[in-house]
């Protein structure tokens, strides 16, 4: 993938609607299991060499795992536990260079970590308490979920990036000025936003209920459209705005000098 | 989970109805990525200490960390690498005994994996060939694909030991006679596998579209609905009931002697 087609908004836009289908599907696998408390409790199971809770000790065996096949060498994947990464056992992917250098500095995932165990996990369980056979199931879904929230709300550099290429003159301006309102303001789209709300109400109603039951008095939605339109409108989006402006405070850092000055 | 509600042949139905959901939103995920044969070629890319193809490694490395989670100790979960487990980092769960002694010995696995790489992922796939950077994520898929193929597959085995509490004697003189036709006939119900397939086909359209895109010109389907209801026709279904038929042939080996001499 060239840089060009990577940085097309058009593209990045398409991409994001993709991956509103993964979030809808990853919480309605979640849906399935208790909210199981016990999962995220720390040291509530005794792990040799681990301190933490269970969900981060399993997310962190499969971020061992997926390291080696170079996931975190793919600049839209952010891991969970970046300094504890192992080597790809497959060869090097060069990837042209899309994002700045520090790129990889803007991880947002111990935020997404709180709100997903904190606000979305009880919300979309098929019931509150744990269900002993089913701890495992349940934070195997939740590495599901979190990768692909993840993996959402860091796509934000793209968009930043793609908005800097756009406007060069307007972003070291407000970025010389420290203008933290004025680059957020440049970045929010309220009609965009709206859009994704609704659209996803959509998509919940459509793959959360058995279509075949859909004029039948066991229709049922797995996970209610309200929450999934919530967790966007309350975490995603913000959180996605945040990494954007996080990313394009620094962007300076790697940018030509000569062309800085012209704005100074 | 009592027995008696593990082997309700109505919560089995309702079961294996909520596995298609999952088995569907694992192929249009999978449908992302490219055919990807590299992933499939037997030491294309050289891993220490492994002789096999790149997925099968990759499933490999994951049942390690999922059989520390204990997921193998659940009776409807089937390993692919039964021989190299770990041991649960969790405390056992006492499941009731539910299913016959030799139950884990019955591993359609190995005939899944073939027709999954074969048969399935040149299907699904939204390109043939290679995508060096997608390796991994079609990889991934494919793991969540064949996880969910398998434990549909296995379940066959609560829907065998369900029939056979029902009908002992029915089925202890069949098997007695060793008349694996008969069995067979006897766990075939043509009119409920009409029905899946039709379900099938309607899921995989509601699931497989953006309904926001329903009505316009993009209007596309992630995977061909008729693809799925192939999958199921020609492969999971038969080789269920070939898990079916395996399960009840052996049957008698856990069974009161005395009840059998009854039917001698």
């Amino acid at each position: 993938m060239k840089p060009e087609t990577v940085l097309d908004l058009g593209n990045i836009r398409a991409a994001l609607v993709r991956m509103e289908d993964t979030i809808v599907f990853d919480l309605i696998e979640r849906s399935q299991f208790f909210s199981s408390p016990s999962v995220y409790q720390p040291n509530k199971f005794p792990i040799p060499n681990f301190d933490g809770n269970f969900l981060e000790w399993a997310l962190l065996q499969m971020e061992l795992v997926h390291s080696q096949i170079r996931r975190y060498e793919a600049p839209d994947e952010t891991p969970f536990f970046p300094e504890k990464l192992m080597k790809p056992i497959l060869p090097p992917i060069n990837y042209p260079k899309i994002l700045a250098s520090y790129s990889d500095e803007i991880n947002a995932n111990s935020e997404i970590m709180k709100f997903y165990v904190e606000e979305i996990v009880p919300k979309v369980s098929c019931k509150q308490g744990d269900q002993l056979e089913n701890l495992g199931s349940a934070s195997t879904c939740d590495i599901e979920c979190l990768q692909a929230i993840s993996r959402r709300i860091h796509f934000g550099k793209f968009v930043a990036e793609a908005k800097y290429q756009q406007d060069k003159p307007l972003y070291i301006k407000l970025i010389l000025a420290g203008d933290t309102k004025g680059i957020e303001d440049s970045i929010t789209n309220s009609a965009v936003e709206a859009k994704i709300l609704a659209r996803l109400l959509v998509k919940a109603e459509s793959y959360g209920i058995d279509p075949s039951l859909r004029y039948s008095q066991n229709r049922q939605n797995k996970v209610q459209p309200e929450i999934i339109a919530q967790l966007y409108k309350q975490w995603i989006i913000p959180l996605t705005k945040k990494v954007e402006v996080d990313y394009l405070l620094r962007r300076l850092e790697d940018e030509d000098p000569k062309l800085i000055n012209q704005y100074r």
